[in-house]
């Protein structure tokens, strides 16, 4: 596993003289620093690496947070900014040597706008909040991550976070309006604004999905949507996967933009239904959850449509949820089919690899067969309508060499998704976990542009250092296993 | 007006040697030094600014043009690229002392792929010719600036185009997947892919609307949507500007988007049926043109919604249009609008600014004394959904004074857009036109920020130099007017 350590820089600087320093600004609880107080932000949501920090820091105010950036930068100390710790790449993985720039305490809503239709909010309000938030004036937030109740919308930002409504909604990045970050030597900067483009170089975007390494966000401006009209779900199952596969591309080339497109595979139905009951199939290879949402004329014909579709492609049985309880309960399993498929082994290992809807056939095939070479059960619950894979591979980390098959497995698995011109993550972010794979999705000259470009934000490269953009030494050392635009080293893909 | 030379190199090289170096592998019909072929090249469709090229060249493939860019960067002559020269912010100004590269030759459509509903084509092609591609297939591309029948997908990428339909379909930057790009030293450089989203910073967003200073464009992959089953245009008229005004709000507040909501004020409209007879209601003082499109039932109930909130919001005359050829004359009136009013005076000049929706009544009521104090005529035809206005000042370059009033109160109404929480560009960009309001928009912060950027891509500033991002140097000059941030040297501006 990459160790975040090795391309991070030693302060050499006695911990109790930066907690002097902090201290003058900084009351004493708002200062971290005994191991006790350190674990619970030893990881995120990617258990497998953990880490202590040197330092952990919680401000109340911007002036706070600028000034333990300006000491950072001035002392050479590297900053790893945190919000609630959801994220599943190591993200917010901490560093041994560094500070960990906690956003808890940045949790107000400051602002709905009903007639711009726009919040304005801090870093550290939940995904969720927000959208209550909004709901006296029937508006809501789109982007959903599972983690909606948890993950907060400054770490939503930093990952370019999607969820279930993406695929109609867009991700987060189609849906913040503006922002107010800190550079690393704690100079404020705004990005975009309450108008639809901004002139000047497109920062905000820039920043969207950055993953922690050019900026602290400490304001966000996000747009908000009026709540649909009706929702609806309608629930296919089908005898192969190959069939449920087919019918995405056939629901989307039929000119239908459903709110939300999941698949689950067979393994998946069978641990979301032990765990929560939602009435899915057994029998089933793999169903669709196709929603509609919109006006009540809009998803009474899209729903005839769309189940019309789904019986053309193979359909074997087809539900529509007549009412909210039922439309809640189909939606249960597949909340819930995560820590479903996790009762299945004593570990499992998510993969977030996107790939063109049209490949969605061949590629699941072909991680068929990469479990069976492996020797690893894969249950597949994902946003079928995206492109976004999520193949959950089980393993059990007390079996000798379980971890490392499962791990080469996941990295097949990536690698197979960029062959067919995909990506290695979706929407969890790349953070330490897929770093290597990043020599994979991109070549020498893309990597080198990405570098100059983090040196103009971050000279030092004190901000979250050795996440998500590896080094060129690394690429090196990793092997050169570029397959970017078609140079495919993986002779049996050819039949892709 | 500002100079285009002053902020460029010089690169002080005998024309005979560059001319002979690039015809080491340019035919000589690809290379233009005299004055009469370089003519067609003197300036975009803002045709107050006005410069001849150094020289102009046309490659043909993305070798010559990497040749042509390496050449440039090793001798440190500054280059402008240029599609089909219709931006309205001088962008594509050539420079005297520098190269022209312009990309008409890059003109092919590669591939239209109807399950990805992707298409990927050249820089070099036509916006419409897109569209006109993908019909069979049922697709279009839904940004659709006025200009679609002359201006290239590559010049949309760089100015982040946005277009009628931009209020339901978003802007250039919301309806690409990927682009190819040439960094200044004629490196290429792959930027987003075929999935929804892309590990790494998002390259793609920042070089959409970079107005030719970071790359130079040679591929880019669209979206593509499928054509709506119905759309329908209504129209309403209104005996006061800020009822109209207020309509809009109240029309995207009910959540409606609707595909296009347009604003025409008394002078647009009488200029409009003078020109082209669309059958405008003369007497109104203003009219909005709301069109709806979807599924034939979703359109049904929300054409019925859209009418009763207008005449709430005190529309004194409704009509919505039966069929094709009544949508295409309400539609003919607006897209001939500029012409129109250019038909009123010897010149006008187009504004572009955007401010925030609920600011519509109390902008266009300034607008209007400023109208008044600067006496000249105004008339206003602009994205009324977006809050992108287009004012457009009347005047006579042959009396002496007009022009420099005319710039002047232009640059009051970018200013009090600025004033209100919006921007000095909407959709046309900055280019030369607006670099000194881009002091009033940004701090010096952002400015650094975005000379730093510029810095990662273009070390030596040979890309359109001069244009888009002003130096900090300028904006001193210009004066200190920064207003962002609520911070108004505007007392009159209060009441906002």
């Amino acid at each position: 596993m990459p160790s975040s350590a090795q391309e991070t820089l030693a302060p050499g600087i006695p911990k109790g003289d930066l907690i002097k320093e902090f201290g003058t600004f900084l009351p004493p609880e708002a200062i971290l620093s005994e191991e006790e107080d350190l674990y619970p932000y030893e990881c995120d949501g990617l258990s497998a690496y953990r880490a202590l920090p040197w330092l952990a820091v919680l401000p109340e105010t911007v002036e706070q947070a600028q000034k333990i950036l300006q000491i950072c930068h001035a002392w050479d100390i590297p900053v790893v900014a945190r919000g609630a710790g959801t994220g599943l790449s190591g993200g917010a993985l901490p560093l041994q040597n560094g500070v960990l720039l906690s956003l808890a305490k940045f949790n107000k809503i400051l602002a709905i706008d009903p007639i711009n239709r726009t919040a304005r909010v801090q870093p550290g309000v939940r995904n969720l909040a927000i959208s209550e938030a909004a709901a006296p004036d029937g508006l809501y937030y789109a982007p959903d991550p599972s983690s909606q109740i948890a993950c907060t919308i400054g770490g939503n930002v930093a990952e370019n976070s999607g969820g279930v409504h993406c695929l109609k909604y867009g991700l987060t990045v189609h849906n913040i309006l503006a922002l107010k970050i800190l550079t690393m030597d704690g100079e404020q900067i705004s990005l975009g604004g309450e108008t639809l483009d901004s002139p000047g170089y497109d920062l905000l975007a820039l920043m969207t999905g950055s993953e922690g390494l050019l900026g602290v966000i400490v304001e966000v401006t996000v747009k908000l949507l009026p709540l649909p009209e009706r929702a609806q779900v309608v629930l296919a199952a089908f005898d192969e996967v190959a069939k449920a596969s087919a019918a995405v591309g056939g629901v989307i080339s039929a000119g239908i933009i459903p709110a939300g497109l999941e698949m689950m595979d067979h393994l998946a139905i069978q641990a979301a239904e032990d765990f929560v009951h939602a009435g899915y199939p057994r029998d089933a290879a793999a169903i669709l959850l196709c929603e509609l949402d919109g006006t009540n004329a809009e998803v009474s014909q899209q729903i005839y449509q769309v189940r019309e579709l789904l019986l053309d492609y193979g359909a074997v049985k087809i539900r529509t949820a007549q009412d909210k309880q039922e439309r809640a309960k189909l939606w249960q399993g597949r909340k819930a089919a995560f820590p479903a498929v996790g009762r299945l082994a004593p570990d499992y290992y998510c993969m977030d690899g996107t790939i063109p809807r049209k490949r969605l056939p061949q590629v699941l095939e072909r991680i068929t067969e990469l479990s069976q070479e492996f020797n690893l059960p894969v249950a597949n619950v994902f946003h079928a309508g995206d492109g976004n894979l999520h193949p959950l591979i089980l393993y059990d980390a007390n079996q000798p060499g379980e971890l490392e098959r499962a791990e080469q497995l996941g990295a097949q698995i990536l690698e197979l998704c960029v062959a067919v011109g995909g990506t290695i993550t979706g929407e969890h972010g790349v953070g330490i976990e897929k770093i290597n794979q990043m020599c994979v999705q991109f070549g020498t000259a893309e990597l080198q542009q990405f570098h100059a470009l983090k040196g103009a934000f971050d000279p030092k490269g004190l901000l979250n250092p050795g996440k998500a953009i590896p080094t060129l030494h690394r690429c090196a050392e990793f092997g050169t296993m570029h397959v970017h635009q078609g140079k495919l080293p993986f002779p049996e893909l050819d039949r892709f």
